[in-house]
């Protein structure tokens, strides 16, 4: 099949950044344009890019940012728009981009809870999907809108699907240690975290619970149906750069032994794995048997053993003790979290044929 | 009445230099010997010190370290010692003090699990005091030891105090945000937790579960009875110097609202209060209602507003939702949760004329 | 003498927070005003204010924020400001009241470089106070500026006067390690300094040049004069909260050891320390022997060993080697290095009737 | 050429580390034998290692520990060694080894200063390397050790040289920023270094200084002639990874222009880059015209712009100012400062047929 024209909307952000990397010769995405506000407009993206522990790729940091305008995208010939928008701007941008035909893949929030638009994760939800068809029917060029999941729910809702469809858990405590990349740049001042926790992050604990409903709810008959999964957060900032590490505790009459919960995590393979998208994680779920891990610094992005490169959920620590279920649970908030997320959606609808 | 003699053993590490800060000037006790290692003998109190944040006291880091000997202790007519040692040599030394006749108040884990050892909160289980009767009669001399908790049990256990009474609460979830200085020094190399959390500490989860059932238990018959309370804890290092953050889940079918359960624990006064004890703080919990507190940076020493120096439980962020009452806890791991919590059980002992 | 009514500018930031912990009670002066922008009128102290290593002082954070007024201040009485107004908006709010008739002790670089506003350090400079004479015949009301110096230079021309003075040394390479606080908030980004140093502070260099020549420089028939002290610097921001630690460098043909050199700073005493001004330090330089010290977090504040409390430099590591003299200075940048080099003048200012 | 078997001692530190990748399918070694004390024996470098920034290579991190055994080695054919040895005990093995005919290629500081040891960093002393001739004849079986530089000097060292060479400059007055790694694992206590700057590294200033010379200095007539260069250090720990950062003061009557300065130290390439050895970056100096740049956490390892992966010197901030050149440089310090710098030396000897 030939690679679909693209562009990347905020690609001068962090996540856009990611972006950039992630579909640098990608096999089924070209990226023509890199979009941002009119303020970095001509500017090289190596003037405004910021993360430091992305491979240097040749030429890619030489690109010129060009403004956002719908229409050159189409005079382009772009049909895929990878979307890093803050979310207070994102929503009528990437609505005039789908009204124009076009296939938005998106980290902003704006759209995730519409009744139409999928919060999509391949591995656990990529039935999903369909919901476009909606939209396409009631936008008139075919175009429509694809978001990922917030990035403390992404890694969450990643490493409860199998316990929960297996073990019918309803019940998630969780308390999260969340990253500073995750409130973008400049973000957190310095002052505000060096040597502290700050014990709050804006709408978050609300959004992982109404998205993790979504996300392991149903598509059925045309629309959403919620999972009664019922997650309730305590979301803290810590002082790491990338990596939610998050506490998750499952009380349920009935729980396996660790070894069992283990067992079931480690063999989940799902839709991406088995199309083998060029992003999917081998493993989507990786146990950890070390006492002291996963770590943010150590386990993000490697995912040891096998090297998933941000994109797995890795989980340690797991106990059960009366009744209840205790891990620790790691997912690189920018890349599966963010940035990956949406790249595999655009892998999987590509592969679906719905682009 | 007249000032009891003390000494302070491990006097050169973290715990004793806040046990000689907080028994500087102290109506109760004069702190006569400043005990440590051979290794310390001789060296003065400025040589070996390290923590930051505490007022110097003229003369006090003059003073001069001596070996730890019962025998010499004795002589010089010491009643009371404070330990800071670790845990790992507490056990004899302690055993050995107790048994020549000196009451022993730790903030070591030695002793803590002994049958006629009590582990006191003041405000929570005053009435164990009265094991040490039974440890006297035990020893010859009317030596004893009692106990204060570990450091992220302490705080926990004071905000879950008047909510067990209340209303009966037993299954407790709770992640912990731990302080470096619980550690102690050099405890954590700067490359594991520069950017990183450590999402282990050993023992630490179990001691919670344990402690807290005897804590919050009752001293009945001549033998402690363990409460019904079920603390369920993970436990994190985070890069932060002092105060234990702990994120709590209380799962129950009648939980009240949160306005009720905030009121509970504003309103709470215990003994130390009643008795008005020198490092009592006049609000044992303290509550805050802004949206992003309480920080440790900024909460675990102040206790805003009332200044409680570190020996308060402040908790924040109180939301009762589909019969989930989450909070965050905070308490200062080295004061309230280490030094403090012990000068506070010796003036209760003062006081009620136990010794 | 009656004490003066004061009012503080920009008290709701860093160095205005400063300006009225060290003017609670203080001897001379009686805050009656507590100014700030219209964001922030009618707001408590409280409310706006961020520093935690601060003591609390009943009843100060609960204070009722006012408009920065000349009108109003002039009705209130005021005849003294102390102005920690950020740089860009300080000049002709500063220069308002000083016509109006107030006397101004600035924080901000405005007006440090005019030809009858001095940058008074009482213990280098004393005699620059002079120049306001000037500036009041110049002004029609008797009002007029006194500035502090930059935070960074505060601190080494105080180190360096006595050396400067008994050895004619010029040639002056400086290195800076920079703390957070002088960035203000929310300043510098997290993501910006945790893991890394940024060596660049915008202006910050030639400052230290221009300031140090004037500072260290004379007042004579009416105008400053240049002292012929060459200051190269290098200035970086370092992962610290407060603290300027500098790395200073000295060649010159004859330089006496080591020992001559400690001797000659720890004996400097000047105008502050003769005249007993409240808030100067017994000793303004103190010199460390050990030879790990100073360091910002341990000896910024407490000027080990006599608790200078942030008003004294603080010299260690003093080598001589072939005809080079090494060591390294610090300064605490917001007391010393802001509000308190202010109150300092004023105090001066004060007691010798210039006010 | 065939490869050469080596062997990595050491191999479970951080710099040990860092061999086993610099030398995982290298066209000149092939590593056999990967060594540790007996504490290590029998483990996997999985189990004993800690970097996180590195490429997962498949299969390195099964790679079983062995014990450092002299005569084992010699049995496996090992021809080359690469030590990570600590200093203390590096001396006697790195000795044995020699003595036994393996060329060793050391990090350690042990035999820098030896007569007939080159402390060689090929940009600047290649010819230095001849020195081995005569620990050839010293030694009975052929064996020798090669030296790299302490961490702190080689990059400073590796920018001053064309500079040294072109203008004449002798005296360097030099601050440093140096990072956690360099002090080895666990190295620096958190409680330490957090919010901290350490401004002493016992013995490293005087290493800069006699190091720097030797280095610096000529190999004539079968001896080390020093260099005039006269290198006075003022090290601190900063709480920074990796990456050391210095801020370089030359004064000299006669210094060109800043561009000057540049040109000619973008412009400096030597033997291993004409040798195209495998570990040589393209430009050895790195010349940065951002004004906040180089940064340790952005340009230590990817030597922005053409990726010198820890091999090159980065240098910025160039400017002269009444007689004073001053820059900051950045060098990576367990690669072009540690592992990388004895790798490269290994290869210039494997491609002048030394081995």
């Amino acid at each position: 099949m030939a690679k679909k024209k693209a562009a990347i909307l905020g690609s001068s952000g962090m996540i856009g950044q990611r972006f950039a990397h992630m579909l640098n010769d990608h096999p089924y995405f070209d990226v023509v344009a890199y979009c941002a506000s009119d303020r970095s407009e001509g500017k090289k993206l190596a003037d405004v890019w910021r993360l430091s522990d992305l491979d240097t790729i040749p030429g890619l940091s030489e690109e010129v940012i060009q403004a956002t305008a719908t229409s050159a995208l189409i005079k382009e010939g772009v049909e895929v728009a990878f979307s890093g928008l803050p979310s207070d701007v994102a929503g009528p941008i990437e609505n005039d981009l789908a009204e124009a035909g076009i296939a938005v893949f998106s980290n902003a929030a704006s759209h995730r809870m519409e009744p139409d638009t999928p919060i999509l994760i391949p591995e656990i939800n990529a039935e999903h999907l369909a919901s476009v068809e909606v939209q396409k029917r009631r936008r008139k060029k075919g175009g429509f809108i694809v978001t990922n999941a917030n990035c403390s729910v992404t890694g969450l809702a990643l490493g409860l699907k199998p316990l929960v469809d297996k073990f019918g858990f309803t019940e998630i405590d969780v308390a999260t240690y969340q990253a500073l990349s995750g409130a973008g740049y400049p973000g957190v001042s310095s002052l505000d975290i060096t040597g502290n926790v700050l014990p709050w992050i804006k709408n978050e604990e609300e959004k992982m619970g109404l998205e993790g409903k979504k996300i392991l709810g149903a598509w059925k008959n045309g629309r959403f149906v919620d999972s009664p999964v019922n997650i309730m957060a305590s979301c803290a900032r810590v002082h790491v750069r990338d990596g939610h590490l998050e506490a998750v505790f499952i009380r349920d009459r009935a729980i396996p032994d660790a070894k069992t919960i283990a067992k079931e995590l480690r063999s989940f393979r799902a839709k991406p794995q088995k199309l083998k998208l060029p992003s999917a994680p081998e493993q989507p779920i990786i146990v950890m048997d070390e006492p002291n891990r996963p770590q943010p610094l150590l386990d993000s992005y490697a995912g040891t053993p096998d090297r998933a490169r941000g994109m797995a959920t890795v989980i340690g620590r797991i106990r059960v003790t009366e009744g209840c279920l205790r891990f620790y649970l790691l997912s690189h908030n920018t890349i599966r979290g963010g940035a990956g997320g949406s790249v595999l959606n655009a892998e999987l609808a590509f592969k679906e044929g719905v682009i």
